[in-house]
């Protein structure tokens, strides 16, 4: 996966993530590790995780090892900031659902209350609401997130949209608390990172650990987002659905939509997991639906040689098909304009105009990617960011999420995670992959 | 479950079944079964089973017993009418997929196969059209069949509407076909009865026997269709997500719409799966939409006091709203108002109005409960309907469908299984279910 | 399915329900329907449901309908028994987990609950151990019965075993309880029936309502016990995989043992399902392992015709081939000799004396099948038998349990459901269909 | 993930893959992708990616860029070293099934015919074997591969062992086969390096690639073998019915034997996944069974304190507990003894020492979790490793496998794949996950 952010781009500098202070108390687990493991492994202040990891990247820059910009490793610290007896910690879950966040929160508490010995976390509910709103969090215990993990949504509702930081930051002071956990997409991140900033200002010692809650995986620096393959798994069985019907009618053709404001990876994943699609139509790709070499010419060439076609489409593809009305969602964010709509009826057109027969599918999957419980990767990936995340705040850090990087979990400064988007590169191995797979042409105008 | 076609209705003549000519050839099954079965169950021509066994039921006619309507069991039979050796069967599958489709087929051809020693096996494609068009009909062999019960749709292929009997008996003729297996709706059974009566003009030997394909379980005088326990498991899942939803916001209402054109079933078997919906409406139980006991009413008031709400709605509720416009479908059944997209609006207008805040969640399915395989349960029931299936056609009879009538497999002539719709019976023990589990007021009006 | 308890063998009056008392309350139900449908549906003490439905069956018998053995159906009464603002209730779960045991739990709480008014509703833990011990039952809320549904097992626990009825009364009237709702076996289902009797001897007002469980399915006049469908679809899994190996190695042969200590449901509906079976071992049908057309030898023969074989063994089959112990669990159930690890190791002899190569799979997919949550239909099932529990119980019936007959739901007197064992009938036509789709031979002996 | 064989051990010239000449054709898919593809993303010759992409890494042998160690990475290239035109490819799969099998068959058999136009793919059956024996290869077409990739198991068959490389060069010599596809684990894929060395020898151009297949997870340098997400993933349903059972039971244990021979990944990922497990014991970690810290004390302790506990142990661990009789199976791996079959006896014996309570549950998923299809994730790698492979051969590379490594599709020489062994690394980080979520102490002895 390549990103509209540069690696090459970022400086070492802009890497570093802020800390409250220096490390000062014997963590807990380095006390619970020495009594059950060899040689444990803390994460030290010199290891780093290149951000580059080929050749050219190195060499590209090459006169000083510590002149490639590289990541801060995530994991256990042998000294902590925050002295266990005395932290009050809390989390907050914002934006749309995504497979996954239930693990979060249960990861976070139970790594909080068995590791470390806090044992006083708070649940804000209706997401940056619940910050500056009347209702009374409530105290997330062994017994409250027992079986959650195994359930979709979260149990702590969530909303779109910021709140104002002095506000929050206000509501975090009156209940003590001195971690924070904010799970969230970028808007959300941004939020948490104005948080930060006014508790840096009030002089607080408040550590906010972001965990990115993307489910269009388009958040830079970050292997995969959380959530993400259990719901392009989800969208799979939609292009099933659509698969089963457009082969079994003459003249078949399934249409799916599925998610993706920017970037198009669950369309590109779910088809090429189903390996039995014939179009992925995805936002870094335009096209044209007019015309010889446009899509609805091809689409219909390929049904005459193959007597069906499967077409899937990512929700932010073709927006350039439309006139923008200038319209935003709660989160302020472009509406995007209908284009599964679109496709359908302007393939229906088509087909009229030229009288051929056409048994026309249309599947929109919706919601149902993204309510479902976590699959067995997503929830490992979950508690182990949630394990990341927590010894990310024990050790002081804020400003900053956890992600994995070439399979490492890695700390990244929150503007450097919101500073850029993850897309799906044209000239990448991925969208190769899907040109290989589903042999479409790549110019579709 | 109760019918528009009222059991009391029906007189025991309307059931007899029309039987080609005497059996006069011992079955290979019977030859089989004495060779491994101590004493074979085969079906007498004396046993029946009661249409109404309720004592009241019994009473109503009593005067002597073979007064009482009866259906005649399916399974097999000690002589048969067709001689093994000479007998060639066709297939055809029509109308809309239907999770089961498959099954049947391959439960055909292995029963014919291994059980009777028919191994010439034709597939029509595509329907009634197969019948009458050039392309030529399929073979279905052993390695054919393997594995297709494990994947939705059909491997014949399907399309919606009827042909002319002559020239669909003509094609038959042509191939030397004397059993034909038709799989569809209403509408197709009654052109298999079609097919039926120009045969017997013809005098020609040919015994047509329809399985009856309903997701929507309305076909009169059936337990349960095949394929409706694994379309309403698959709306179940849709349901979960709303709820997850709705759930999951401030003010969430999760609005789903499943299939059930003038039947029900769907909507209230997934709402009681899933025990979380707050309201299920269905085509037997007209409701408004605007006054204080109008739906949107009531809807508010469960939000207000629950926090969140659930809707299902059968995709035929609530045609009344609309004015109809006389559009018809392929299968020339009237093409159905779209009461999801206008529930939709209507919610979102009337918070409008109110400027109370929503948050709707609408989900449709679609295609995607009707396109899955058959779950275990439908693969058992569709492997052993096409056991009867095949024992019918051998036996002589035609003119009839196969179905399950109190737990036993039993033959209804097709005039009986298209005269009437099985509907929700809105003073029945299902729909008593439906409002005890939801809390809905039955009179939405 | 067929019964060894005989429906000719039952009289009238061992099919009468015993009753507290006569309904004197106005039931809530009853207000509550008048207010919201047009003419509701109660059940009236003259519906009756035939025991037997067939032609025969009334023939047999005919002089007078009252004559004809028949169930009282289930369903809401216009008139109760017990006020429910005065009414305490208690849930408890005995014997092995099934999967639907918490819908059922939730069931009735909501039932309790939100249709009757009846708000007290104790949960005793651990199974009958609970109303004799020292631990405190649980107060059964609509939060804490939030999304059990979702969940295997049973919020309750379970224990194995019955318990002094004396001391479970005591406990009883201890915390008030007038309504006792047993979930369990048929070991169970005697308990309560001892616990009705005792209070009638102190002279309390208590309703013991059973719920049958058995995932073998072997309760007789139940057209299907709850969780039995969800199991059998789980053995299905095991028995693709057996399939899969089988087919994917030369000289493969794939060995499943499922449930099914009496009767070979599970394995004869999970064959079905699967219809890529060859041999199905029961426990209603003896065979032996040695001699020509003993199973060994047929086995063998199968796999050279065929290049691999799937066997399903149900764990009570062939236990003639082992001399008994005389081994009771802790229910008191004979322990079973292993059939399975004695077919797969004289299958393994019996190909090394041949010196035939053999690639033998052995798959035992153990409380696998038992643990799982609830599929769609029983979760159906499983509230409407809780409804219709509730039901009986607040009409004051006693010492009897619920259960579905011919597709209705029916009272049943607890000598009635215990005093015989539904099995899998050698001349009935479910094994007809398992012979059908397997083409094994009928005496393997 | 760590190797035991370390990757500061091995030197750049160990990693570079042999070729079979220089590439003198332009690709097929050059010319398709010129015509489609704006910039297409070619792997050039100088492209490498770290093998170590830390600092650490990095500086510890920095004196210039071109002496880090590094891969070759995977993709298609402008120039290739066969003419499609008259290439024919051959594909085997051997040793144990493997979740994802079919859907490399198919990927490699689209992938020759769709974009290179290698239209000639032959099927050898039963793994090696296949190449020694009489059998006729199945030709794999279009037709015969499509759904496939819905399936387990594999189309082609497969046997363990190897076999003489002279004789299976002749064979494929016979059939004129210049691309061999080899899917299997270190075995077999050492039996590849020793057929592309038998080829070298006789001057034959024959291009051999591994895709390597170990659901253990166990081969080094690659980020995640095929078949291991589907596979933990399965095993995850099996820890929550251990869950299940345990802990609706008091004194409840419930033990899951897991996959995993030398490497306890499976182990590892089902028991985060689940994050419901007390101990996990893997064959890299020895364990003591009785004393005051060993196993069996820490489980009683557990359950005491907590009611119930789960203990998820790979097949590999614990072997030192057993004296070995030196048998070997038919790959030539030591037979394993029973980890599982001892820990429940002694499990048992322990508690029956103490005259505790105890509900022990065993769990042995068995075959289960290896013979079901890929789920989305596998399906989406396997086609990508399977395209990779494929542009690997057709440029000419041999006695290598594909993989991923860091997220990017590599080619890893045949000796450094199987030099050494993927274990879980006692002072790593997903072993530190594992503690963390179990809260199980790491010396148990």
């Amino acid at each position: 996966m390549v990103s509209t952010a540069d690696p090459l781009s970022i400086t070492p500098a802009a890497l570093r993530v802020r800390r409250l202070g220096e490390p000062g108390i014997v963590s807990p687990m380095a006390e619970l590790l020495q009594s059950r493991v060899s040689s444990p492994h803390y994460v030290h202040e010199l290891d780093r995780v290149l951000l580059d990891d080929t050749v050219d990247g190195a060499a590209a820059r090459l006169c000083d090892v510590a002149d490639l910009p590289s990541l801060e490793p995530g994991g256990p610290r042998e000294y902590i900031y925050f002295d266990p007896a005395a932290t009050r910690a809390a989390i907050v879950t914002c934006g749309g659902l995504c497979p996954g966040l239930n693990n979060v929160i249960r990861g976070l508490v139970l790594e909080l209350a068995d590791n470390y010995g806090v044992t006083e976390v708070l649940g804000f509910r209706d997401g940056f609401r619940g910050l500056v709103g009347d209702s009374e969090p409530v105290r997330l215990t062994h017994d409250l997130v027992a079986g959650i993990h195994n359930r979709g949504g979260t149990i702590l509702g969530t909303s779109r949209g910021n709140q104002d930081p002095s506000r929050m930051v206000t509501t975090l002071q009156h209940y003590g608390v001195s971690l924070l956990f904010v799970i969230g997409g970028d808007g959300t991140l941004r939020g948490a990172a104005k948080i930060a900033d006014e508790a840096v200002r009030r002089g607080m010692r408040l550590a906010v650990i972001g965990i990115p809650k993307t489910i269009d995986n388009d958040i830079p620096f970050i292997d995969q987002s959380f959530g993400f393959q259990t719901a392009f798994t989800r969208a799979t069985d939609s292009i099933k659905s659509a698969h089963t019907e457009a082969s079994s009618t003459p003249h078949g053709v399934g249409l799916v939509k599925v998610m993706g404001r920017h970037s198009g990876f669950i369309a590109c994943y779910a088809a090429l997991a189903s390996h039995d699609v014939d179009f992925v139509l995805v936002p870094e790709m335009p096209f044209s639906l007019a015309g010889e070499s446009g899509f609805l010419a091809k689409l219909r060439h390929r049904v005459r040689r193959q007597g069906h076609a499967v077409v899937v489409v990512a929700e932010g593809a073709g927006q350039d098909l439309f006139e923008y009305d200038g319209a935003v969602d709660a989160s302020g964010n472009a509406r995007l304009a209908d284009i599964g709509a679109l496709l359908r009826q302007r393939i229906i057109d088509d087909y009229a105009a030229t009288r051929e027969e056409l048994s026309l599918r249309y599947v929109d999957p919706g919601y149902a990617i993204r309510s479902v419980p976590a699959n067995a990767w997503d929830a490992v990936y979950c508690l182990r960011l949630a394990q990341a995340a927590v010894h990310a705040a024990m050790a002081g850090r804020t400003a900053m999420v956890v992600g994995r990087w070439h399979g490492r979990f890695v700390h990244i400064p929150i503007p450097v995670a919101t500073g850029g988007r993850n897309q799906v590169d044209p000239n990448g191995d991925l969208w190769m992959s899907v040109l290989e797979a589903t042999g479409q042409p790549e110019r579709l105008f």
